[in-house]
């Protein structure tokens, strides 16, 4: 099948091409009889306007990106799929950027994003990034952002994010409830905004329940899985050896799940844990995992929601909304039901 | 900070646009010196070039759209995971869509995709799609196309998918070995590729070992969770209840997990359960799940790399490639290992 363009249609028609131009766009200088055949064969013929051609004129692409450090990750792809329902209705394009982790990645990403490829930008950061400057470079040519998990604040660029601190005040709470005197927590990258939460939330339920801190009990987990086993591996075999795992990602209660089959350490009995974790299979597992469950989807649903409201809005109206979602500690088999 | 445009640079240099146009596209009218003061200039003030019109200029938009069903999905995530490694080594972005099993999701997904916004498409055909004329019509445009995983075959159009047949065929002597008389087969849609050959496999190998096929144990589950439960639960309860389950896709055997559960029939010593699965707990389910585990990152790739090859081809040279990746037969607790 050949290529409709605007000259093939315009030629079909017998029309100049700027007027077949017009027609499309629904001016006010052609007559509703002309737009009426204009459209019926444009429908016959199966035109399809350039995309590109249409942006230019608009300056608008109908396009937004998210920005995410990984998707094969069962919190990411649920909030894309909450970002992608809203996009959908609103008619717009998704393009999708992964950084795995790498500042790198993120930095030349926001560097292309400047281009205007996209009419909005929404983003989690790597666990690599420790400033913001990119950031604020690209919020700088009017790019409304949104950041939702792992947030850096910038003036005007609204977030989402879960409530990190009383989650893991609770979840902290909770091992201490079951028993637990010596208890780990497993960190991601110190740079995020969500282990800066979350680690506070730990240190803070244990003075308010006289446990002393002990900065040996920070056990940082990076994002490779074989040297997260090393290092769980090495915090289990201490002659004191911890009573109570807290896990700030979902993928270090994986690690210590099998470091614990490998080691005979018995969960709940010997060792108990909880995560962070949108995990489908959470209670399915040998034991079922205690888990702080996140609102995945509502998180994708309200940042894209954030984003078009800010893309709708003049450019001088300042936005500084930070909208909270909160979690829920759902207690299973790991920490002892 | 100011948006800088070409009109911009332009100025600031004391050079027309369209010297400063020639110059960064490297043109040879424009004199070396020159070249290289206006790349000094346009990185000194952050010059983004319009990827919109620049993607008019060049017919090409540096871009490929994914289309899959959903995204949550571990499968999908990880395919998707495996297109992105090779995207970003070409400089490619990448559009996702969700058609979210609808049927009418995907026509008008492709009619828009018709419009030249990217320069090529993966698509993994949803559960209600049953003819393939929104494709053809979509190839006859000139769109390179690759299939993956749930394809559909168009001259012209290579495939990327695992032996579905091969691997269907031994899971289901594997349940035979381990005893199993009564072996239900939970399907996908009808018209899915990979429910065709999968539910091939199955009965070749009862009929292999002397088993009689029986359409009462081929039980098709849908895409609704919840209704999936009910289904499954119904089966269990029949007088004469299987001894075994060879599940299609993840989902169906997260179900059977969850229905055996509530109805407490034990895993594997009442029931023996297998699937194809991209779980990643899969060895820590209670049991751990016995699997078929499919190489989702490699089809991501392959399946990439078959599409710029195809993007990179001239017009007249015609692509049947038929890439089958080979999945492993994993045995875990829930087949009685």
């Amino acid at each position: 099948m050949e290529k409709i363009d605007l000259r093939r249609l315009a030629k079909e028609l017998n029309l100049s091409i700027s007027t077949v131009s017009k027609a499309m766009r629904d001016s006010w200088e052609i007559k509703a009889a002309t737009k009426q055949r204009v459209r019926e064969v444009a429908e016959k013929l199966n035109y399809q306007p350039n995309p590109y051609a249409s942006s230019m004129r608009k300056q608008k692409s109908q396009t937004i990106a998210v920005v995410i450090p990984e998707i094969a990750n069962n919190f990411f792809s649920v909030v894309l799929d909450g970002i992608q329902v809203i996009a959908e209705k609103k008619g717009y394009h998704v393009l999708t950027y992964l950084t795995h982790e790498s500042l790198a990645n993120e930095l030349s990403t926001m560097k292309h994003l400047q281009s205007g490829r996209v009419d909005g930008v929404m983003v989690s950061l790597c666990s690599e990034t420790s400033s913001n400057e990119h950031l604020i470079r690209l919020k700088e040519t009017g790019m409304p952002i949104v950041f939702f998990d792992r947030i850096t604040e910038i003036p005007d660029c609204p977030t989402v994010t879960t409530d990190d601190y009383e989650s893991a005040y609770k979840a902290t709470e909770h091992l201490i409830q079951k028993g637990c005197k010596t208890i780990a927590y497993l960190s991601v990258s110190e740079y995020t905004s969500i282990n800066h939460k979350r680690q506070q939330g730990y240190f803070d339920a244990l003075e308010k329940n006289n446990i002393k801190r002990n900065k040996h009990l920070v056990i940082q987990c990076g994002n490779d899985n074989s040297k997260d086993s090393v290092i769980i591996k090495r915090l289990l075999s201490r002659k004191k050896r911890p009573d109570g795992i807290f896990a700030s990602v979902e993928k270090s209660a994986i690690s210590t799940y099998n470091v614990c089959n490998e080691m005979k350490i018995k969960i709940p009995r010997n060792l108990k844990v909880i995560c962070f974790s949108n995990l489908r299979t959470a209670s399915l597992l040998n034991p079922s995992l205690s888990t702080i469950t996140q609102p995945a989807f509502e998180i994708g649903k309200e940042a894209c929601e954030l984003l078009f409201r800010k893309i709708e809005k003049k450019s001088n109206v300042y936005m500084s909304e930070h909208l909270v979602v909160k979690s829920s500690l759902i207690v299973r088999g790991s920490t002892g039901k």
